[in-house]
């Protein structure tokens, strides 16, 4: 979507849950899980006997420079080492069967990995082998399963795209950033006044120019005009444009 | 995170928004794009002048089974031929500068865009080449932009990324699964009664091994106890198995 951002600023964030990768087979996927743990502004990264051995320089060429991540991951032999010092472990699983554990949403694994986070605990995500996924054993050690609300018709979702919707529903779980808002640089949302004055001139300009001279029906085209502008939020420099518009196409209905 | 599942079922969901691809590289990405809008079940593709051509092998190969989206992508010249039948354009775009134009995060964009399409209009989104992202013309040809709240500190997302992003908010507009559910399969969670009958059995062979001889301990004691069966959701085949459990161990004790 955009070239790489250096990840020069990369650092570990207080309370993030840590990500393992168990029994993970490609290298280029393991760099993909960094660079969208990057995304979400999760840093600790571990693996579980990654298949092809550690490291692997195709992780790094394809994590577009999230290698602190990759720099800082740690290997271990078994599941049970690579979370013996965690306090609550959610493993992700697309299709669980003949388990009784609780299974939460990513929205919902996100809201409770904060508040784990938040007491001072560290938490753990596992993700499972790109082909298979975690097998029984590697949900047994898990405290909850975290399951995608998706497509039913297409449930095959890639391990880096996992890694992202968790590390995207983390970083959401504490961002306040308004769902809409008008983004205006250097000037700002106009008042009131100043598009009842833009209208105002606009009126003028129509009445000089006898666009409205149909006196019956001036009143509803001035209503659907200012409805128009009133519509959505105009900015004091758009205003500024519009006045300029209609003066200049005014005079040269005048004169030239 | 699993294999594939065929994508034999996938199809267009009626009021879905159109993926607009504006100048993509790479052949291998448009295919993770296919696996990803099936992931979030979008389905109608367009590629606006796909750099390497169209159509490309890679891009089925990196799809996971999500053939029929590229079966179905059409190709067009320009952006303007291939919005010109949508009624709504959001743009993705991670840093928008210098531009006047209402601003969502994706979760607000998926809202209006389930909106737009309960009111039968068609919507796009558009993305941009994976190194430079939309150009500013791109931008002004939409209604709104959609910028994700991720981590500051490292911006760079893959384009697949961006678009799992998308698919998977606009899945989850429309998805009413709890963010917290116990599983239980073939079993059932276990009523307040069946919970009193295991621990009047449990405290029963404690009192029968000695464990609870303390007496002015005891009830403490047992109240301990309680509060650790208490604390979650059990189900009915676990307190049968806990039952055994108690039963095999008292047997034990007394005599083998």
């Amino acid at each position: 979507m955009t070239g790489r951002d250096g990840g020069a600023a990369l650092a570990p964030i207080e309370g993030a849950p840590v990500v393992v990768l168990v029994r993970p087979q490609l290298a280029d996927n393991i760099g993909a899980c960094a660079r969208a743990m990057a995304n979400g502004g999760l840093f600790a990264l571990r693996l579980v006997a990654p298949r092809d051995g550690w490291p692997q320089d195709k992780a790094w060429r394809n994590a577009s420079g999230a290698d602190r991540i990759l720099d800082a991951a740690t290997v271990h032999g078994t599941l049970a080492e690579a979370v013996a010092d965690l306090h609550h472990v959610f493993a992700t699983c697309p299709r669980p069967r003949h388990i009784i554990k609780p299974v939460l949403t990513a929205r919902g694994a996100a809201a409770e990995l904060r508040a784990v986070g938040a007491r001072g605990l560290r938490a753990g995500v596992l993700f499972g082998p790109e082909r298979a996924g975690l097998d029984n054993d590697d949900m047994a050690a898990a405290d909850a399963l975290v399951r995608f609300p998706l497509n039913p018709a297409f449930m095959s979702l890639n391990l880096a795209q996992a890694v992202m919707v968790v590390a995207y529903e983390w970083w959401l779980a504490d961002d306040g950033t308004a769902p809409r808002r008008l983004m205006t640089n250097e000037t700002r949302v106009a008042t009131k006044g100043e598009v009842e004055n833009f209208l105002t001139h606009l009126v003028a300009e129509l009445d000089g120019c006898g666009f409205l001279d149909n006196l019956p029906k001036r009143p509803g085209m001035v209503r659907n005009i200012r409805h128009f502008f009133q519509r959505g939020e105009v900015t004091e420099q758009e205003l500024r444009t519009l006045h300029g518009v209609v003066t200049e196409l005014a005079r040269g209905r005048r004169g030239q």
